[in-house]
């Protein structure tokens, strides 16, 4: 008899697709000038008026359609895909219209998984998995798994959880993970 | 210390949203002629070319927004979200255009629960909550809490979930499940 397969549960923005990059192409666009996501992040601008209202676009229809994919990241869920059941996992549910874009994304990009392995929330303390890969610190704290930091401009000094940098070292860190469940 | 409040997950589409009624009153204005949900499931209608043709509606934007709400539902959600945490947990990743109108739907009838606690999800086995209220058995068979069954007429002659009738059941068997906790 074949051990179940264990579950791998994958953030979307700024874990699969580049949300950061798009937006600071909007800021640019807006602003006049670009700006790192460093800088974004060390200045609060989130809660500035300006970011606030920059953040609005968020809600509108399209733009998640377009989203760059992160480096490697189709390669390695191809290669994870084969040893571990994957699920999409998105706190999509804030943004009304970005759900159809987001499912469309996947489609277009990830065709190979599969809808029902789809899952769009806001609190990730729903979720059953073995693995969460996520850059927000807030789903990793309730997930009862184990919590991976994929690594964001916001999140480089925590401390709590494995941290990936990119998508080479998810694959090697699993690599390391099917070697000690064979073993 | 306060115990954790526990965790009931609600399924939407005919256990808080009547679907089958908006189902039929489609098929009522499509053929002249009005069934019932038990015609409908014993003469397995969504395998002929004309069911498969009147299910194209499920993918129509805005054919969610306007379900009526299931007798009773309102008035015992109300009811079971001051003494459990309430996801609510719907299947909807099939249908592309259906989360907007549902997160809609959710908002109009139901703003006492926030968008974070909303799940459109394919395959259900991704869920963590002590408790799930289904009409569809495929979903109980894989939940690890405990699975209640909400009657629905494709559902009839299923034997190994604890049944619920309706709204008015679903407020007694947490009744007794309080009753039980506390003691």
């Amino acid at each position: 008899m074949n051990t179940p397969r264990k579950r791998i549960a994958l953030d979307m923005d700024d874990v699969m697709a580049n949300l950061s990059h798009k937006f600071l192409d909007h800021y640019e666009k807006e602003k006049g000038h670009r700006i790192t996501m460093k800088y974004f992040w060390d200045n609060d601008i989130y809660s500035t008026p300006d970011g606030k209202r920059l953040r609005q676009c968020l809600f509108e229809p399209g733009f998640f359609a377009d989203l760059p994919i992160m480096d490697n990241c189709l390669e390695v869920v191809q290669w994870l895909y084969k040893h571990y059941e994957i699920f999409i996992v998105s706190a999509a549910m804030e943004f009304r219209n970005s759900m159809p874009d987001k499912r469309d994304w996947m489609e277009k990009h990830f065709p190979f998984i599969h809808w029902s392995n789809i899952v769009f929330c806001g609190d990730k303390s729903i979720i059953d998995a073995d693995y969460l890969i996520d850059d927000h610190v807030k789903n990793l704290i309730t997930f009862k798994g184990k919590g991976l930091l994929f690594s964001a401009a916001h999140n480089t000094n925590e401390k709590r959880f494995t941290r990936l940098n990119n998508w080479l070292e998810v694959k090697a860190f699993f690599e390391g993970e099917l070697k000690k469940d064979a073993s």
